[in-house]
């Protein structure tokens, strides 16, 4: 049967009718910014009812950023969806759509997403990583999804990488999600500007902020100092990637995320590091790619992972099913 | 039906005959050392065979330190092993003995250990570190041993703590080994030594060289010194643990090893980095503790993971089968 995913983001709600090929045969999306006051779980509801239409659907997934305790369906922590942390969002929910309605991180969603019918569509070991304004990751090891004792494992983004580098958003130092975010490659750049400004990237840190983007359009026109942010950046992955390389042995690293579009210029020196820091015979295995859903990995990891009336996975826990 | 277990070590070959319940009904002990050179094959054989005795067996597992392909039951690379290096130590093994033989880390066969009889028998979701010479892990996640794609996962001993840190033994920098291991007590023994050659700690280090187990009975005794040694090599084992809650949601880690006989002098600090560094609810889940198995794990885990004519595991693959 069909299952619906739900994509619960800062900038956008996106709900998607999935069909157990994989298939989105109905999407609706809502700006999450103007969503009224108290309305979220409302209009969370409403997006379910609106893209459900004719379909017949055997299970809803909320993919939520943030700390999610999936064992209660609940959201603990999510920056900028204070209105939905703490509710038992099954019940909420549930209520509203007589649907059975699950929650799971939105990083994990994703990391399904690719699993299933993205990057790691042909394996059965895969770490994924995004790399937007933090860093999220999600694990699958022989098939299974690594959510952990509460459904809160594969925090990839807050692993300490250099017990000594820069303050993290969580108030740590030296998390990857510090290191190798697109908010770490803002600072980066701001850095090396201005050290650089005769460059490209320095002229342009004169006239106004610099962006990721940018960093990213400068390097493939070839800027050097553009070329040496993503090259750090890139390092910095290849760290925690190698250790992550140790920990799984995975046949893919699928990296997705706004920063993962810099491609080669960060996957590059990425590669390196992996290759010098993790072991054999998992190094000469790994395939460290770019993630190929991309925003739709949500809707589509997400509705994979929707459990049905009966508790089980409405599209099959393993790919093999669907 | 029982199993067999045999730790292949540097030091010894123990060979148990384990029952479902995880007692070990009859046990040998070969030293490695007095095996002749390009003997050592046949002289696991005749453990095994000695070991069976009259009791019915199901299986046989080695656990073997060092990268091994689990896939097919080759040890790649083992230290002071490698007359067992490259060969298919299942048909050469199932040959002398007419026993299903299959090949696992020892860390992993230790981890399994644990989890079925010692501290992680209540749980489902394990971390296990031991930190002898070097530093060896396993994961059981979901009640499952995260192998990886080719039995190459759980080497969290190589993971990256610090990257500008000691050179570690595999040839890399700030490896987790390098910083927490019993080789990387013995070199932090030495620098604070020389610092501070009134304690008692420097004046031992004066008449001979310091071992682990000294700085753990120093410590013990109350020398700030040796504290020192063993609460900054407890720091480096937290960073390295906070990241393994926050990818893997642990309740438990156990931590195991000659080092871990220095209790709560390590413990302690590692569980303040711990804190300082892992996320919400992971944080406040984990239990941090002492493996409570000793030596005993590598052939308890090694019977549980054997596997039967049928390809099944011998002891059940979970501990509710037991």
């Amino acid at each position: 049967m069909n299952a619906i995913g739900v994509d619960v983001g800062g900038t956008k709600i996106a709900a998607a009718v999935v069909s157990p090929e994989g298939k989105i045969l109905n999407e609706v999306r809502y700006p999450t910014q103007a969503v009224p006051p108290n309305r979220l779980v409302g209009t969370i509801a409403q997006a379910i009812m609106e893209v459900k239409d004719g379909f017949e659907v055997g299970g809803v997934c909320l993919a939520v950023p943030g700390l999610i305790l999936a064992a209660e369906n609940k959201v603990i922590f999510s920056p900028n969806l204070h209105e939905i942390e703490d509710i038992r969002l099954d019940e909420e929910m549930g209520d509203r759509t007589g649907l059975r309605v699950t929650v799971e991180n939105d990083a994990n969603a994703a990391a399904w997403g690719e699993f299933r019918y993205g990057a790691g569509a042909d394996v059965d070991h895969q770490v994924f990583i995004t790399l937007g304004t933090g860093v999220g990751g999600g694990v699958i090891t022989h098939g299974v999804l690594l959510r952990g004792a509460q459904g809160a494992g594969g925090e990839m983004g807050h692993v300490t990488i250099d017990p000594k580098g820069p303050r993290c958003g969580c108030g740590n130092y030296g998390c990857l999600e510090a290191l190798a975010s697109g908010t770490a490659i803002q600072r980066l750049a701001r850095e090396i500007a201005n050290e650089r400004s005769d460059s490209a990237l320095g002229r342009l840190a004169i006239e106004r902020q610099v962006l990721g983007e940018d960093v990213t359009r400068l390097a493939q026109e070839g800027d050097e100092a553009a070329i040496s942010v993503l090259e750090e950046t890139g390092m910095w992955l290849g760290i925690g990637l190698a250790g992550f390389v140790n920990i799984f042995n995975p046949e893919v690293i699928a990296v997705g995320g706004g920063a993962a579009r810099a491609g080669e210029l960060i996957l590059g020196p990425a590669r390196k590091e992996i290759q010098r820091r993790s072991r054999s015979p998992s190094r000469d295995l790994v395939e460290t790619k770019e993630a190929t859903l991309g925003p739709e990995s949500g809707v589509l990891g997400a509705a994979g992972l929707a459990r049905g009336e009966d508790g089980e996975y409405v599209l099959g826990p393993s790919k093999r099913v669907a």
